[in-house]
């Protein structure tokens, strides 16, 4: 499994995802989830993905082949005009990608072999934008009611989500709700694990305002880890308690 | 969907469970989901159900029946000597009324109509005992490493209990984090729903020491769900700040 989460702030793009890839139990390695190209000064893209390795890697590589070789179809990455043909794009590619794979596999290809990619970034010019592209290659796009997206074990971390998120906060808080959703889903399950990569962008930079890989010593994750325990506690306690004769009681 | 939990504390045990059952998104009904007996002083046993509605309702009526027919195997719930004779009685019989609805719709039966049981209860002389069964028939007790168990939509809340149970904890702090946790699941899957069932059996009573229907007007749940975003909120901000500059910082 894998855990991945993109987030719009009025400031710019917040991302994070997992490293974590398992095939088994017993079969767990490290691969990085989230790409980023850029040029600085005029646009930067970053994708995150989930789902089957060999395809999101198939897609990641031939979108990376394309920025390098002379564009036969300007498709590539870096000459495309908007951020919505670059979701089509790889929408298509990794559509297709999933559908080779699932062909030439016959009747044991059939559903298998999916994957489904956050896409974030800015080109100079237009807004910041967030994608969520499907296995079947088609889209939606974050908006002022569903401002985030989360792809893969989305269900752990994301209530705390859902109540911390604020369209004005910080980065830095942005950074701290995500470590939170992601440590209450590391601590939950088995098949989502550190290191994790971070990546905010601010808005109209066209660069990397902050990127880091967060290892399994780093101490900031640490202490939200072991102090978000203590602060959750606390909450649950400065809750109204609960009594067995309410006023509402019936029985 | 479904939201079940029971947990094991030093005092006795507590179970919850909502009440939504649906085929699709337009076809919403509540349905009770946790089911008591009890010959007081003697034994109480109480089950939640999961999984499809057809197949539990026939395992809680076949139960049903027994205790109220001369038992000719001595199987009814009121008779079984201990409570993990209860479990394989019932484990025997959810597989059985699973088997036969699958066995009788061929093919296109293979794998549905499955369904899984929380077992809570205690009889005289023994210790309160808590058990899943799965559609297989076959089951797990709750242990001292594990004390709690959840079936159906379970990611959302899990976190919360994980981070929030203790065994020595007082029955109102337990049922103020299960409303916690529901209230978790509640916001992020239209599929679990109000009213909710809870159920307090106090270690030795043999009797239900609390038993309530949360409806969608109760005061307590309606406090504790708005006021545990303010507490999130509240445990969010004490958390120590993110720094793009960290010690640890290496780019």
């Amino acid at each position: 499994m894998t855990y991945c989460v993109g987030m719009v702030l009025d400031k710019g793009l917040v991302l994070m995802s997992d490293t974590r890839t398992n095939s088994g139990v017993d079969n767990i390695s490290v691969f990085r989830k989230m790409f980023t190209w850029s040029k600085p000064g005029e646009r930067i893209i970053s994708m995150m993905t989930a789902g089957n390795l060999a395809t999101t890697q198939a897609v990641i590589s031939k979108l990376e082949e394309r920025t390098k070789t002379p564009a036969e179809r300007n498709n590539s990455l870096m000459e495309l005009p908007t951020m919505f043909q670059v979701a089509a794009e790889t929408g298509a590619l990794l559509r297709e990608t999933v559908k080779e794979t699932q062909e030439s596999n016959g009747a044991r290809g059939r559903g298998r072999f999916t994957a489904s990619i956050i896409l974030a970034g800015q080109i100079k010019g237009m807004e910041p934008r967030l994608f969520l592209i499907y296995p079947e290659g088609n889209f939606i796009e974050a908006s002022f009611d569903t401002p985030f997206f989360q792809i893969g074990e989305t269900k752990y971390g994301r209530p705390i989500i859902i109540r911390g998120y604020d369209r004005q906060m910080s980065f830095e808080d942005a950074v701290k709700l995500l470590m939170v959703s992601f440590d209450s889903t590391l601590k939950a399950n088995l098949s989502v694990g550190l290191p994790l990569d971070l990546l905010v962008i601010e808005r109209d930079t066209f660069e990397r305002t902050h990127e880091k890989r967060i290892e399994h010593t780093d101490p900031y994750f640490d202490a939200i880890s072991s102090s978000w325990s203590d602060a959750l506690r606390n909450a649950f306690h400065s809750l109204p308690d609960y009594s067995f004769y309410q006023p509402s009681e019936t029985t």
